[in-house]
């Protein structure tokens, strides 16, 4: 049976920032990456924190990202900047371009910063929030490689695309809705298998083109089911039209098997004075309707309380390597 | 069995026009409205289209909506505009906003402009293939009264709000996305339960809250099931805190039983120079796959070259009572 110890958030903070540093990131950016990480596992998304913590260490070495670079900006117009990623630290360059659009916003009501040439961004919820803690609604997405087929065929060549959507409010709630275009991630698809359980609702189809809930035959099919069949396949296409031809970056379509880069794109809206407020009425309004009914988001606030209070539970395995990394 | 006639393109229109210029509209509003509901059915969707045009006519009478309102503008920040609609008619409001995120882009890179108080827009592609066809990427939505229930309740609170992305084309493709966020949209259950035909996916939920393919216990439910279930519910919620909040307008939550106005909201991005051939580019990179992998807008182009050749196909009673209105 597995181990598991509780970790506490300085504890993790700390020792992710110090294996940055002895991977050559300055303290700044070590501590802005290993926050970034380990707000993912206390929202409740191990899989964007601690569980994938020694992958991003080791994509700063093997070529996967370049720790040295910094976005530049390739082109101005105004309310609307593009900016090459130089395959630099995915979320480091979000995180910039999060800031860029919001700083537009403020200057002109609604800004876009679209960025090419940048890498994994881990989770995009945690730009979308950056954005509605500025005072701004936020839309941010990335396209991916290609991991689910165009519909009705058995051509694996469109991306899950997540994207995000993000509301300020008056109350200092997190409002964000962060989706992948998939029903399930293969993350996902692949911890049901192991856990040996069926899926609530259909996730994919079978070898057979039959729908099902077994996250093994999706696996072995490769062919995850987009939100809404045909609907999900079109919005993930558009995304990716959207954020390789703003920015100039290479669409899923044209992506090497081998170190592709990818494209995203951040628009804010500053709101206006009472924008916050107004948002806080609609949630309350929602409420009324019973605890039961949801915002989106909701749930991660819950866990983040939770996680904050007692701890992240983190497989012992995971996290004796990485206190071995530390330690060397 | 039902009778149908084939219906020309100018025949359409120019019966539209009359007809709206007899109901008190000016001659270059009644054709502007005649063009966008002719569009829609040559477009191949009538629900929009001739099947709702007495409806559409009607509500100029009967209070629906104000034939003689002209947007105003509430509110001017640089790339971000506020209107109110002044319950003005729908389709003639949602172009002009259209053309103001158009205008906006051209000046600024990215433009918004956010309307309330505004009437149903009929299709929401109208729109998006405006923005494109001026050369930009559009995304657009509207809110709606509810009509899907929030998420794991049985509260019907939620709008399916229907959100729209479009990109321009140097091949002048229509490259539009317009998708409800409901898996089928009432009109589609209602028309497949007159056909005595099941539902190709789960539509939704029956009585006891099990996942059906029947559009009869759908329709008695009131239980449509969002894109993605739980994603689709998120977004829907989403897009109309930002439509709601943005124009100043009335949010789905709030909507009286009666009289009820909308939200939208239309964006519009300036790619540059380029855009349209890179849009086109990646197509063609698409279609490389085989021409049964298709675009968001395909489809609807094919019918659409299909009834301009050889007329819309209307059922003889709702052609013959459109001109006999006219013959009054």
């Amino acid at each position: 049976m597995e181990q598991y110890v509780r970790i506490e958030y300085g504890q993790m903070l700390k020792t992710f920032q110090s294996i940055l540093e002895k991977e050559g990131l300055d303290a700044e950016k070590a501590l802005q990456c290993a926050r970034i990480l380990t707000d993912n596992s206390f929202d409740g998304f191990d899989s964007h924190g601690v569980l994938r913590f020694e992958d991003f260490a080791d994509r700063m070495k093997n070529g996967g990202m370049d720790k040295s670079a910094e976005p530049m900006i390739i082109r101005s117009e105004k309310a609307f900047e593009c900016w090459d990623g130089n395959k630099g630290i995915g979320p480091l360059n979000a995180i910039a371009m999060s800031e860029r659009a919001v700083d537009l916003a403020n200057r002109f009501g609604i800004g876009i910063a679209a960025i090419r040439n940048t890498t994994h961004w881990m989770r995009g919820g945690t730009y979308g929030k950056h954005i509605a803690e500025h005072g701004c609604f936020g839309i941010c997405w990335t396209n991916t490689k290609a991991n689910m087929k165009a519909w009705g065929t058995d051509k694996e060549i469109i991306g899950n695309n997540p994207i995000v959507f993000s509301a300020p409010s008056s109350e200092e709630r997190s409002i964000v809705l962060d989706m992948a275009l998939s029903q399930y991630s293969y993350g996902k698809l692949t911890a049901m298998e192991m856990a040996g359980r069926m899926l609530p609702f259909f996730g994919g189809f079978d070898r057979n083109g039959k729908l099902t809930k077994d996250p093994g035959l999706i696996l072995e099919s490769r062919n995850a089911v987009p939100i809404g069949y045909w609907k999900g396949y079109g919005l993930a296409l558009m995304l990716d039209i959207f954020s390789s031809v703003l920015s100039g970056g290479v669409s899923t379509l044209s992506m090497p098997e081998q170190g592709h880069t990818v494209s995203q794109v951040f628009i804010a809206i500053n709101p206006g004075v009472n924008g916050s407020s107004a948002v806080e009425g609609i949630i309350q309004e929602l409420k009324k309707n019973g605890e039961e009914v949801h915002y989106p988001g909701e749930g991660t606030e819950k866990r983040r309380a939770e996680n904050l209070s007692s701890g992240v539970s983190v497989p012992y395995p995971v996290w004796n390597s990485i206190m071995e990394r530390n330690a060397k």
